[in-house]
């Protein structure tokens, strides 16, 4: 049960020029499911890329690291198996499925970059991929069944879109991204995949990209498990309007909205999620002390099960801001717009109950301002529920 | 449901010559439960404490570190009230409780120690603790009581005893503790209290402790949240037999075994907790770092859902070693004496029957052998279920 979170309307997804998507049914883990993506890209598409900082990464991810160095002609997606765990008899499986994709587009198997996601220590089934390949390549795909293709324990799938005005003329910009757990992006998440078809550099793509992840992906957290296959990818085909110098800012705020749309949409969307809550730390004297106050607060098993129970548990918020080594004396702690604790104690005014009608909401924001300085960071979260633990228990099962 | 781990026989609890208990009902925040300790030692008797590194320390604990610079009469202990995040008001009703003590005791209000847990946030009803204290002033209570006084969410009472041969005699150990959330302590844990009628200078104590404490209740960890009221105190009240220098190499292992049985206690009778699991880690470059590793393993929700379900994910670990910043192409992972993981893939031999089978007995362990050098380092935790969130979601209703 997503949080405020609908299935797109696939009318409101603009097809990008320059990226044919194709969808089919592999049975990478069981049979009957759309599994597989395939997402062909105009010549001259600048490509960039952004993935987990975890060290134990999945051999796709480094393979696709690698491949960035090269022009990319296409890119391969599996769910069911995350090919993580698996040695180089992985990169083998991974190098497998990208040579036969290459084969059919007569390219070279390291303009293909690989992704997968799924079960963590099983053998690849490349061979079932590289049957279902055809299939994928003959279908004439939308953004939304390529969303709906990439999905796992998602319950929605996740995409969206905006057209932006640059000064030769209107460009598009469309994203898609899976996750639902593992998540707390060191970089970017489970997988994102958003293209444009306005001309830009890969010069200027990748930074562009960097800080999109920044202000999107980095900044959201189920449970504090970053995946090993998280992977985020920007596309510029290029058979739009060029982005000229004065249009990138637009342009990256447009990136940027679809970035956080998505990675926003994967919290509504985390497992057992039943709140949606924004934690926004102020006054802080770096944005890094500010991120690891918000961290505290949006990783701490007892805040999360208070979110879940809609329990204005005050003190656990401020026993999570002390662990994170800030004292809370000058502390002043809103939930939404209401004052409820301040200098390390209950504000005055404040009664319960309006913490509890805030908290009840689907979406609510804690906001802590420390009064130490002038930076500030936002994170976005979800609470810990039953249903989490369920998920979990039963993942593989 | 504790993990092995039943209340202790009361005989095999030694009174500790120099230390008197007496416990009470005071309805602290519920009647007709006794929730009131009060333990007055010997003159002479030597103590030391460590506490919460938690910014956010509770009026209590704020007082009793500054008291402990004094000589110690009497501890007083409450339940049901955290006294934390209550500001200067919480800071007097603390010492209301001291001076009230105090003036049955005959001493003074800063020889009084004062300890609480329970709910952060509400005001301390000092008066109904003041009320209460003559009628645990009157009792004769045992150690099995005084640990039953300090439960809360905790389903078993926690105590264990030793007699320990010094040179010029027999000395007893005998310890109490509490806490089942909340639990992740840096210093202590929740509350602790051991005490011997050993002689040994109060110079001597304190880094005595801060060893043992190191060794038991530094280990261990629940839900990562560290509490605002953790508080471990050691008494030796020298009604017994002196440590001569060369005993307190003996004394200390002594004492450090009852802290680490009673911290594994809390362990075991962890919310919700339906599996004991030791997480060991071998041959890193520092004890820092395999902490670092054993912590990320013990605090992943993912890892512990997977122990409730005793499904032996080890892509689980493994991207939990590898969030640790550790690379996993040099591990070797063991499910009790199992090989699972080598070289970052799974282990040929291993088949996924023996990890299920390790992972269904309610204890097993984790080792994590890292292949970078020769340090180690040992946690203790548990698995989460279903149970923890709904007594952290119930908590306060």
């Amino acid at each position: 049960m997503a949080v405020n979170l609908a299935a797109p309307d696939p009318s409101s997804l603009h097809p990008v020029p320059g990226v044919e998507l194709g969808v089919a049914m592999a049975g990478v883990r069981k049979p009957g499911r759309t599994d597989l993506l395939v997402v062909r890209l105009a010549p001259g598409s600048a490509v960039a890329g952004v993935f987990t900082r975890n060290r134990f990464c999945a051999a796709p991810v480094i393979i696709a690291r690698k491949h960035l160095r090269h022009p990319v002609r296409a890119l391969v997606v599996n769910t069911g198996n995350a090919n993580a765990g698996t040695g180089s008899d992985g990169l083998e499986r991974a190098m497998q499925v990208c040579t036969a994709l290459a084969h059919h587009l007569g390219c070279e198997a390291r303009e293909v970059l690989p992704f997968s996601t799924g079960v963590i220590m099983e053998p690849l089934p490349a061979e079932r991929i590289t049957a279902a390949l055809p299939q994928a390549l003959a279908g004439d795909g939308d953004w939304l069944s390529a969303a709906q293709a990439i999905m796992t324990t998602d319950t929605v799938p996740k995409a969206t879109s905006r057209k932006v005005r640059l000064s030769k003329g209107e460009v598009r910009v469309t994203g898609i991204a899976k996750g639902a757990g593992m998540i707390r992006p060191d970089m970017a998440t489970m997988l994102g995949f958003i293209a444009t078809d306005a001309a830009v550099t890969r010069r200027e793509l990748q930074p562009l990209l960097e800080r999109a992840a920044d202000r999107s992906f980095n900044c959201i957290t189920v449970d504090g498990d970053t995946s090993t296959n998280d992977s985020l990818i920007l596309i510029a085909t290029g058979k739009g309007f060029a982005a000229a110098k004065k249009d990138l800012p637009i342009l990256e705020e447009a990136i940027t909205e679809v970035a956080r749309e998505l990675a926003q949409a994967i919290v509504r969307d985390a497992e057992g999620a039943t709140k949606f809550v924004t934690v926004r730390v102020e006054q802080g004297r770096s944005a890094d002390e500010c991120r690891r106050v918000a961290y505290a607060i949006a990783h701490s098993p007892l805040v999360k099960t208070a979110f879940f129970a809609s329990d204005p548990n005050l003190g656990r918020i401020l026993a999570a801001i002390g662990n994170a080594g800030i004292g809370v004396s000058r502390l002043s702690l809103y939930l939404d717009d209401v004052l409820v604790a301040k200098g390390g104690a209950r504000s005055p005014q404040y009664r319960e109950e309006q913490g509890v009608a805030a908290m009840r909401k689907p979406e609510f924001s804690v906001r802590a301002v420390l009064n130490r300085g002038r930076a500030q960071a936002t994170v976005w979260t979800c609470d810990l529920s039953f249903e989490y633990v369920k998920i979990n228990a039963e993942y593989r099962t």
